[in-house]
């Protein structure tokens, strides 16, 4: 049985606030935290740096968070790469893939614009780029990706979970599709990763970049990214702890992951996701994928029965319910809800300008849940939506 | 009168070890962490993405970071970006600056591979790069970097403090031979900042890069980049957060910082940093800058009087003190200090292969002093090393 007010207790800021915006960032539990201040106080150094004994403990705890973080994403150590977030995943894989002018990507109009803006980017290298649309309830049909298919189409860049809706999308079907057409495929896991199980080995997909701080529970300022080939990629950054010569103007590369970890990595934040991911592991992600769709779909369910309230998205889906109050702006729904309830809900266009405006709206209200919500929240944010009528009527 | 032991009682390791390995990262103080610590607990959200009140403290807190650091490199916030390390921001400067086939680049032998390798890669754009000698101390003889310009001279990339001899270069000096001569300055400001004095408005360097985790006494994974002229350069990574406007396949970026820093940013780190930089600035960075000094020359001079042992460097050196012991392999050096006395010194190249090898060795051994260093130390470590003659006699 899943205790959630044992969790809860893991959370000091949930005792202050209705916390419902963990698709922009989760909440870290007190053992990473303090897995985090262990660091500070007894063994900091730096990593891979030093035969001391405080580089010795930073370097192998450092590395035991790579496995614990491979182990749960069914990846590899040596293909695993630590990075600041998502974004700079994405980013690494458009700045050091081989392009060429003329290659073609497929994307979609479903995209958090940082698995959009860096593809747009290399257009101006003579890259082009399609941007396919979802149904009305951010679905994309696999179908239509593969429709978009031309000769020249290098990678298929999707994401699993969309921010705006929390539509899961079918990202077997479409790994199988670009397979079937020999195209690569990333997968923007930031809403995913810790939310559902994630198994990279039996997707088999090219790159896979997420968050750290979503739901894998770690701080802010960390982020994966796999890759199946990493000889395929350059180095996006270059600099200490990158190369194994310099001689003449030339340098030689270490391989994966060291060659994509630049300079003095974000030690602290690794060593508190690794810790965070354990407490994944230790409550069971599939636990925890049955938790918040039940709060999602309560929650969208009671709040469509509002006549005043628009609510998107599909029925099946994950913690991730955007809304509208009729005739008020996303901005002051989020304010009013705030002041009146301390409830914390995202308002905006949640960085997927494309898809709110696909919505003909500028803006909606975000719901989204993580494995401490509760029923009881459900009811408060209800009750408080329910109650903003009186402002519309 | 500067107080060391005072200082020591913030940084709870210095019970445990002797920690003379400052320059690959300092430790970080009490109310730093503290600061993370509450940010975790208390108003965990994320910057600039929500409405409600812990997004909205948290994008507070983030910015008084900025200000803090700002102020403290007499910088401007909205030229200082905040990124993952050094390393990060002579990246994003080499990656996104108009280069054109047949620029060039001066930069020197005596730099960290950080500030080496980004300029190197420029090759394959056909830039020209020029490295030009130190003298047997470390230091760079500005009239040389000026007899190394050319008519296509973009920028000159130069190390402030040398990681390897402790050497300051005279950036003055260098900055106004490349005015005159209309040639941009990149200043690794690594070793410098939080050590010494830095006036960046004072100085009128172009960029400026530099750690948290170093002198500034932050946690691992910051970094702060200062640029000039923000409008020069492209974004090196885009995606959440850098833009204003995304329609039809287009998109406009955000003005500096919010353009240079994609995705959720180290929220917790960066306001560890801004409380780190406090810390500096309450105690004095001159202050430091002193007791840095003297500890490195009594290391340095009671080193270079024991037979055995080589020291390198320049007589009047920041806190960095490199040397050898003759017929011992740095690394054993460095075992041996820390099994024997627990002292935490590092060996090797240093991440700077070439000028490692101008000295004609492969490594050597490097003792560093932060501001938490105390005389007692230098003691223990010149005792240590007198102990290993007996070792190679």
């Amino acid at each position: 049985m899943y205790d959630v007010y044992a969790v809860r207790e893991d959370f000091p800021v949930l005792k202050e606030v209705v916390y419902l915006d963990s698709t922009a960032t989760t909440q870290t539990p007190v053992p990473a935290v303090e897995a985090m201040v262990e660091y500070f106080y007894r063994y900091a150094g730096n990593h891979g740096r030093g035969a001391h004994r405080l580089a010795r403990e930073t370097t192998n705890r450092y590395e035991d968070a790579r496995e614990t973080v491979a182990r749960f994403l069914n990846s590899d150590p040596s293909k695993t790469v630590f990075t600041k977030n998502t974004t700079e995943g994405i980013n690494l894989v458009a700045n050091s893939y081989p392009w060429e002018a003329g290659d073609h990507i497929v994307t979609t109009m479903l995209e958090h614009h940082s698995n959009l803006l860096p593809w747009l980017r290399l257009q101006k290298k003579g890259v082009k780029v399609t941007i396919v649309s979802p149904d009305r309830e951010g679905i994309i049909d696999p179908q239509i990706i593969e429709n978009a298919l031309t000769e020249s189409t290098k990678l298929i860049a999707v994401t699993h979970v969309s921010n705006v809706f929390g539509s899961v999308q079918d990202i077997s079907r479409i790994l199988k599709l670009a397979r079937k057409n020999g195209v690569k495929v990333l997968i923007d896991g930031a809403q995913s990763a810790g939310h559902m199980p994630v198994d990279l080995k039996a997707l088999g997909c090219d790159f896979f970049a997420t968050a750290g701080h979503k739901g894998l529970l770690g701080p802010q300022g960390t982020g994966v990214l796999y890759i199946k080939e990493p000889e395929m990629l350059d180095s996006a950054s270059v600099g200490g702890g990158t190369v194994s010569e310099v001689s003449g103007g030339e340098y030689t590369l270490e391989p994966s992951p060291a060659c994509f970890e630049s300079g003095t990595p974000n030690i602290p934040g690794v060593i508190g996701l690794g810790r965070a991911v354990e407490y994944v592991e230790k409550i069971g992600v599939s636990e925890i994928e049955k938790h918040e769709a039940e709060l999602s779909l309560q929650a969208a369910k009671r709040l469509s029965e509002l006549d005043h309230v628009e609510v998107y998205g599909p029925e099946n889906r994950a913690g991730i319910v955007p809304f509208n109050v009729t005739g008020l702006h996303a901005h002051d729904v989020a304010l009013i809800l705030d002041q009146t309830k301390k409830i914390c809900v995202r308002s905006g266009h949640h960085c997927a300008i494309p898809i709110t405006r696909f919505l003909e709206v500028e803006s909606t209200v975000r719901a989204s849940f993580a494995l401490y919500n509760t029923q009881e929240e459900v009811d408060v944010l209800v009750n408080a939506v329910n109650a903003l009528k009186a402002l519309v009527s």
